[in-house]
């Protein structure tokens, strides 16, 4: 693991090595920030449990419509499940203001040049939010393809969002993430006419990283496949 | 800063230091691998200048179109500059084997989990490269809107490409990363009639964190608007 990243790496590691960057100490500095990082997270987790809630950790690359997921799956279920979100973002607060928007209550985490969220940070925001009565805690993590694949949250499944426009070879160079997530959303699906994109090749990527992945085609500007996804969100209930 | 992503950060320090987050000899440990990684830049920088190398690094989410953006840039320009490749990736050697397509030397980096290209790596895949009459060293970062922000590997230019589909508000939510790049390539202009995208909106988002930055409008697809970035580079020689 290397401490430039905090995520585990042997190559990484390695290639450090090579050199005269920081020896001795550096591999447990960073394992004590992932174990840490895992005793908030298992606190969190306890939290969920005891209070009924179903947490999702959504992550991505910036700009594969996070957000815009939320919206539309909040404006259609908010009516029937109780709902919450924690926005990550490095800077600004419009992803939290487009949420609060739809009525649901939501919390910044502003992380500043950091790269992702901690489950630290989350237990903070959890506790500046009423989840009495909450069902599901929609967690938007900072838009990173590599860094908050380390970091459990306490998540009940990291979900990741790939928009057809990144490309089909994503899981593949982004492996830590696609392994790490049990639930993948295609999103953008209303731009396949436009792009060269092979979405069986794109699954197929994927199931090979994260085998038993579960995976929805969808796109939250046209709302094409999001009833798969509200279905399977109201079975989590 | 935190050690949890190498990048300074007052807020994330801040944040840590609410809990029981390590303390005492974090921030000595990541100013040293900052000041490290610097050291290892001014030596990449001293032979770039030396050699009389232009040296880019293009940042970027995974999926901006760095890639495609190389492969039309080499197939257009190699005939008449001398030009090679750095690539980095968590895995694969995908972009690599593209980029050998056009006939241009190329190195491949992997970071395996980490999240960015540090200097030393770049002086490492340099002894690697045959660079006695190069003119211009393309290097492409870890597609990662964060974390490469921090790391100087001795370029004259940070080059951010951005692609339509990530939304304008991109400069503002990722500001560390446009205020260190002094050049942008709005990509993928040929998806703007599928897409709201308001483009005056994002540059002046981009004008707004980096002052004085240059701004080129194209599509690595059809080819339009990528003359104008040639006759930069043409000038840069």
């Amino acid at each position: 693991m290397c401490t430039t990243c905090g995520c585990p790496s042997e190559e990484h590691v390695h290639h450090h090595d090579h050199g005269e960057h920081i020896s001795g100490g550096k591999i447990s500095v960073e394992t004590d920030i992932l174990d840490k990082n895992n005793r908030y997270a298992g606190q969190n987790r306890a939290l969920f449990r005891e209070k009924g809630i179903f947490a999702l950790n959504l992550v991505s690359s910036p700009g594969s419509g996070k957000t815009t997921i939320l919206e539309r799956t909040l404006a259609d279920l908010s009516g029937e499940l109780r709902c919450a979100v924690i926005e990550g973002d490095q800077q600004t607060d419009n992803d939290a203001l487009r949420i609060a928007a739809t009525g649901v209550p939501v919390r910044q985490i502003n992380t500043g040049a950091g790269c992702h969220l901690d489950a630290h940070m989350v237990g903070h925001a959890l506790e500046e939010l009423s989840i009495a009565e909450l069902e599901i805690l929609f967690i938007e993590n900072v838009g990173n393809l590599v860094c908050p694949a380390a970091f459990d949250l306490g998540e009940a499944h990291k979900v990741v969002v790939l928009s057809v426009t990144e490309g089909e070879d994503k899981p593949l160079k982004y492996p830590q993430m696609f392994h790490a997530a049990d639930v993948m959303l295609l999103n953008k699906t209303d731009l396949l006419p436009h792009l060269d994109f092979d979405v069986e090749k794109c699954l197929e990527m994927a199931r090979r990283v994260s085998p038993g992945i579960r995976i929805f085609r969808l796109s939250a500007k046209t709302g094409e496949g999001m009833a798969e996804w509200y279905e399977w969100l109201r079975g989590k209930r």
